[in-house]
């Protein structure tokens, strides 16, 4: 019986992995990869059998009829059983937006062994390049990370924490406006959208509530990071000391 | 003039550093440091300065008569201005709770160039350690991170989020249980503390919103971090497939 190891790769390029990740990832024997891990991250393991699951995958191994999540478990099953010490590589943190929770449960009902070793979130890797911080003195100490889309395909929006952050595709921003503005949040409150966040080709733009649709043209088809609220704002010499506002919420 | 590198040490072990942080470390002439980091971090910059500004800091360097973060901000312009590479080393990610705007805001002023480097966050640290993941298939679409004290030193809890997570101190467990309480979370509803996530002594255990209480004993005195909802729940072989709920939204 082997033991699989998931791995953040964190956002972006292959040194936003964490040093642990690193030494991890070469002691695999498989490495079961997905699309947004990006592909230097091979020389850490250039050794190891690397098995593309991403949505790009699933071409030329023999009885891949489907690139759903339920091949993934099994392939991990499968793997984990016969290959000593299998890492399950995923884009950003495993425990947010990676269905880690069905990966984890399918080896965890095999039997297998495994571990967890977190990563830096696409929000995090936004927030540092754009040197916007997601929690500021007096005005931002809530922080929310959702994803727009709804699993019955509906966009979705709330209004509850100083900033809120979005995982979407590019492709929905003018809906989002909408649905920002519907959930309460006036037309002229800060959005930031970063798209590829940790990527050399990284792409930033600075929008309203109200304008937000503006930004789709520049964002479409790259997974998106949309900052709403006190986080979206450029830090100035203003933050520095004087009177505070309480908590916004 | 110099230049400032913000890097997030992660929480806990040095090996949560990114590659990329470490490197840059590696390059620093003097580092700022506090006391979350790991003091093994030395290990990549040992030819640089390291000056302590975290709480148990500033004691023996001439001049500082406070441990505030204003007196951090100032050591930030002096050291940029004159000494090289500073690097600016906080534990976790500086955007979330690092006050980075703060410190950002005043190099700024003093037309110092500067860059972030993201980390991994406690809470991201908390799931994979107790592998728990913070989202969920149909149930766990929205995460929140929010520090419980506010700057008037009340303590505060929402319920705005399927998974919530209160980055405190572990001594007020019990005014949490009933503030979670008092915001509408079902007393049955499950609660995951963790202290010194990613650290060798981490602790964690599991209550609920009504029992939270008598987790204090065990966490008191350390940083913690309080999951609260679908993402404190183990994960199941019942998490495969099946039925899905709506978002709990």
């Amino acid at each position: 019986m082997g033991h699989v190891i998931f791995i953040g790769a964190g956002p972006g390029t292959a040194d936003l992995i964490t040093v642990r990740g690193a030494r991890l990832l070469g002691t695999a024997n498989v490495v079961l990869y997905d699309a947004l891990a990006d592909p230097t991250l091979r020389e850490y393991a250039p050794a190891a059998d690397w098995v593309d699951v991403g949505k790009r995958g699933f071409s030329g191994l023999p009885g891949r009829d489907s690139n759903g999540q339920a091949r993934i478990n099994e392939l991990l099953v499968q793997y984990g059983r016969t290959s000593g010490t299998v890492v399950r590589l995923k884009g950003g943190d495993p425990s947010i937006f990676g269905r880690l929770d069905e990966e984890l449960a399918a080896v965890k009902a095999a039997g297998i062994t495994c571990e967890v070793v977190p990563g830096v979130t696409a929000a995090l890797a936004a927030a540092a390049s754009s040197q916007k911080p997601l929690t500021r003195r007096g005005s931002g100490r809530s922080v929310s990370l959702a994803t727009a889309m709804t699993r019955t395909g509906d966009l979705h929006a709330t209004r509850t924490a100083d900033t809120e952050i979005y995982y979407m595709a590019g492709r929905q921003l003018a809906s989002l406006s909408q649905r920002l503005a519907e959930a309460g949040w006036p037309a002229g409150t800060p959005v930031a959208v970063v798209s590829r966040a940790g990527w050399p080709d990284q792409l930033s733009s600075e929008h309203t509530v109200a304008t937000l649709g503006e930004a789709q043209a520049l964002h479409e088809g790259r997974p998106t990071a949309v900052v709403v609220g006190v986080g979206a704002t450029n830090v100035s010499p203003s933050s520095l000391g004087g009177e505070e506002a309480g908590p916004a919420t």
